[in-house]
Parts: C-alpha cells; structure tokens; sequence
C-alpha cells in the first residue's frame, strides 16, 4: 500500500488507540477513500473498513465492488449473504467497539444483537481529526477548487439580469460546473428577494426584479474536494438600509477572518462575529452557525458555532459565512473559505465581498 | 393534517403496533416527507418525526429549516443545542423503541446513552411496507417518470455515435433530464465494451468503438418518483456469440416479468430468471440480484433476490434487472420496471428490449 494511505492509517490508529479502544468500523465512503484509494458508492450495501490498532484491517466488500489490488484482508460477500453475521463473525466479539457516525443503524442494530455485552462507541473522531488536518497535497487541493469556485462565481454574477429565474440561474451554475468537468459540491443556492430571508431556500421560479437581493451560495467539487462560497448582490439598484447591512455582514465576515491562527477556539470566532452583528442590532436575525469544516465533503465535523470549544490547527479548512435574514424581505450572507496557517489563515476565496449592484 | 398523511400515518402506526412497540423514530427524510408533506434535507443536522401509537407524535426540527404549518406537536432546535439531549428528554424513556433504518449512529448510540434500558429495534419495515404499497396517485407518478425515462433513452440510443466518450454521452443523458425539468435519479451508467463488464462502472474517458456494446442504464426523479431503466445495444456491429447472450439477458427478463402476481415470491422470480441463464451456461457471469423495489428512492427495500422470501403484492414497484458480465470482455443488462397488478404486471417501460445496433 502506498506511503501516504499507511501514513493516514498510521495516524488513525493512533487516534484510536488514545480513546481507549482496539479495533474500529469505518463506513464513510470518503474516509475509506482517504484511508486507502479507493472509492466506491455502496448504495444500500454494506461497505466498511475494519480497522485494528494491531495492524490486522479487514476490508468488507460486495463483489459487485470493482477495487483495484490493495494489501488488505478482504471479504467478499453477495447480495444474498448474511453480511453483518460475517461482519459479526470476523472482529473481536469480545472488545468494545469503535463505530462511524454514519453508519446506518439497520447495520449497527443488528451487529449489537449479534456480538452483545460490549460497548459500540462513536469513534469517528479517530478518523474526523485526522482528516481534518489538510497535508500539502490536500492544501493545494482545496486552493484549486476554490479558484475554480470564483471564476465561477464572477461568471454567474455576469449572468444573473432582472426577467430571470432562480432556476434558470442556478441552472447557469450547473453548466459551468459542467463545462469545468467538475461536479456540483451541494444544491445550488439562489434566491431573489424575500426568498433570500431563508438560508436554505431552493431555486424555484420565483422571478428577479430591481431592487431585489441576490444570494449566490454555491460550490463544486474538483479531484475530490469541495469548494463554498456565498456572494450577495443587488439586482440594479440597492436599498440603502439593505446595503447597510450588507456591509455590516461583510464587516463580521472580516472581523472572523482576522482573529483565526493556531489555538483561538471556534466558539470565539463565532462570538466575535455574532457581538459585531448583535451590536448593531441584528443578533437575531444571524440564525445560524458562523461556519462549518470542509474537505472531502462540504460540511465536515467541527462547527464553527458557540458551542465547539476546540481549537483551531494549522491545516484545518472551514468557512466563514455570518448572514442576517430579514423574515418576508431579505437576506445576506458572505462567506469564504479559509485555510489555517502557522500564523494565521489564507482567504480562499478571492472574489470581492463588497455589496454591487448587477443584472 | 390533510387526510391522505393521516391515512398514511395511521397504517404506519397499526404496523408499529404489530411489531410490539409503542413508539418510533422516523429519520428518512423522504419518509417524513411520505407522511407529512414536509420536505427537508437535513444534511448533517437532526431531523426526525417522532411517531407514537397513541397519536401524539412529535416534530424535531432545526429553526434554520422552512416547514409549512402542519397539525403535529413541533419541537425547534438550534445549531447549539443539545439535539439528541432535546429527544431523549421527549420520547418514553421507559418503552421499547423503534428506530428507523437510516438513522446514523452518532444520533443512536448517543441516544441509547441518554435513555438506557430500553430495546431499540430496526422498525422500518413498518414505514417502508406502507411505502411498498403505491395508492393511485403514486402509480400514476410512477408511470409518468417511466414514460419520461423512455423517451430520454430513445433520444440516447439515437444520440450515441462511436468516437463519443462515456462522459460525453453521460453528460447528453443529464442534459436531456434537466430540458425536462427533472432530476438525475442516480449517476447514469453508459459503459462501452470490456467497461460493461463491471455493472456499477463510472462513465470515463473510454472511446465508443464499432463492434462494442453500449450499456445504458438510466433513471430520473419526477414529481418525487424515480424511473429506472437499462438497455444494451452493439455500436454499428453485433458480435454474434454477444448477440445471443443479449438474447438470453432479454429472454430471462421476460420469463421473470411473466410470472409476476400478488402471491408469487421474490425469491422465485430471482430463481426463474437465474435458472433460465445458468441452463445456458452463464450463471456465474450473473452476478447480482434480479432487482430491487423502487418508489420514492431508486433503491428501497425489497430486493428481488433468492434470498427475499416475502410475497409480491399489488401495487408493489421494482425492477427486473437481470444481467451477464465476462470479465474484460463485455457485459449486458436489460431492465425494466413493473407496477404489479390485480392478475399480473404492468411494464412501465416500453422501449424495445432487443438488441440493435446504433451509433
């Protein structure tokens, strides 16, 4: 097996061992992908890396699973076997046991009542933090995605004009991804208007008109990992109260990127851009989270939010995207990535935040 | 509540009943959305409708989430609650509790900590047998995203020219599914020659040559409903000893779909088609189940396979799927769906399954 997969490995197991436990089920698709090369959608079927802190790893696949040559034990099994009595069969009945956070209860239900009396414990921190930690390649990874992103970005921005349809907007999104070779990281965000009052919203058909806000969230995923960012414009012309806020979001976006280096807490980078909203009036409306970690998947463990005390480390990468969501009117949020940095943080995203009017 | 949800949810109950329990967590958002009307992607956040037998169900919710007023007792989360603390606290602490089959574990371990004691079970064949079963307004949705599948693969098949890439074609597939509005149900599969060999290959760089297979296999959510298809044609030439395997995949998807009626069992509509190929000396190259269920998911449960004991019942969906696969060579499939009825079945799809030659 390749260096860097022992290496990661290497690291895992470590994690594991630190949390007291010997042996540990890994289902996440991408953390199987990180820990060993190899990708596979297992749909409905089981699909899990046993990891040993002996060493001794087991690879649980179905022969419908193409993989290329690994140097691990592998167990093949089919439709029609009896997957988690083999499972069940192949690790320690008798040690407590580390489990994914994702893994689907049909399987963990059955695994406790087949090997009962031990502890199943949520051990994905064991793989979480370390693939939390970004190496070189991943770095560079996640700078291209990014850059990627932006131009992107500058081209849906180009686009958008009053007439249109979210849809059709995001659509446009859609294709330039497309036309990059990459694919879509998450649901497109777009919405005009009121619409933009939630986060969340779905393009619909809603039309674009003068005056309205435009909320552009969008990222996409290149060689594996993701990209995120979110721009807020003004179709034509921008209600000056609107606009205040606008920059007062920007401005708490700044004030978070300015205080991440090795060792603030994420609770504290939350707060600081939560004090500067609540201050000027519009805590309440800044319902939600500051950020959240990315890598191979958009929304990573390790919340930007107030309640994660952990630190900060070089390597990490998350976003930084405080709003405010007027109920029935209007919403803004900003948001980059950032790359932690031994002193400090690199903004990923390069696309000027001020508020500006197009379409 | 609108009285279709309510009927839905009182059938689920009687189920939960059945199966000796008094309570259920419901995770599956497109469950939640079977049963209420409410449709959200949770992503990482908790997401769960609390059903009790007693009717006093419960609504976990995140307050970023948009719902439309519904008459269930709403529970609202923040990013920085403690979620699962929240459910723990309002579910019967003292009870047996079913759990649905895709809750991920970090929610369940984490709520067998808080309440212990109790048995969890996997109870969600209570919610997918009610799901199994399509009303008349589900069939309907069925046939229309199966007739919209058909009519996308004819323009696929009458696309496909030797010289095209896999992406390309791939690409063309998606395009055709977003003029119609609709989704992509699942990553369309477009496998030339030796590539067909591997029934889950991902459409790359491979070069359409004469002489190859083309496997096409495709599907598209609308309205909520998923289609999904496979036909196998020769690109310009047909391999005579490929043509006639062709014949024998098609032959033994006909022998299955010809004895489907309530009353029969899965696993013998998996035995009759597997029996069919392996006669002809081919049973080792077929080497996944006959198909599966279909409704709101492409994949849901209720495989058709040998070991799927469970009887057919009217107004049950899936596929017949059979296939042979030579390794380094070539592979085929040929795939429909059927909606069973009273007597019998309905093909839902109608594109002509022998084999020709295109591109």
């Amino acid at each position: 097996m390749n260096q860097l997969y022992l290496d990661r490995l290497g690291r895992v197991c470590a994690e594991i061992e630190k949390k007291g436990l010997a042996q540990m089920i890994v289902s996440d698709p991408l953390s199987i992908w990180y820990l060993t090369g190899v990708w596979i959608e297992p749909y409905e079927r089981l699909y899990a890396l046993y990891l040993r802190t002996d060493g001794k790893h087991k690879f649980f696949l179905n022969k419908l699973f193409v993989i290329p040559e690994i140097d691990v034990e592998k167990i093949w099994m089919t439709d029609t076997d009896d997957c988690i009595g083999t499972v069940a069969a192949a690790v320690d009945a008798k040690a407590d046991m580390g489990i994914d956070k994702s893994w689907p209860a049909r399987f963990l239900l059955d695994l406790m009542e087949r090997n009962p009396g031990v502890r199943y414990v949520n051990a994905s921190s064991c793989v979480d933090n370390v693939r939390s930690i970004k190496d070189e390649y991943e770095k560079e990874k996640m700078r291209e995605s990014s850059r990627l992103n932006d131009a992107c970005m500058e081209k849906a921005a180009a686009f958008v004009k009053a007439g249109m349809t979210e849809k059709e907007c995001a659509d446009y999104v859609r294709s330039l991804y497309q036309a990059e070779g990459v694919e879509e990281g998450f649901n497109t965000i777009l919405s005009f208007g009121a619409n933009a009052a939630d986060p969340h919203h779905e393009p619909d058909d809603t039309v674009l008109k003068p005056g309205d806000c435009i909320v552009i969230d969008m990222g996409c995923r290149k060689d594996s990992y993701c990209s995120d960012m979110t721009r807020t414009f003004f179709c034509q012309e921008a209600d000056p109260d609107y606009a205040k806020i606008h920059d007062l979001v920007r401005k708490a976006n700044e004030k978070a990127e300015s205080l991440i280096r090795p060792g603030v807490r994420f609770c504290d980078l939350d707060k600081a851009a939560r004090d500067y909203i609540t201050q000027a009036g519009y805590g309440e409306y800044f319902n939600h989270r500051l950020g959240h970690s990315i890598g191979l998947q958009d929304h990573e463990p390790g919340d930007v939010s107030l309640s994660n005390t952990a630190v900060v480390q070089e390597g990490m990468t998350f976003s930084i995207e405080p709003g405010v969501y007027l109920p029935g009117k209007f919403g803004v949020r900003v948001e980059d990535l950032v790359l932690v940095t031994a002193e400090g943080c690199e903004v990923l995203n390069k696309v000027d935040k001020h508020w500006k009017t197009i379409g």
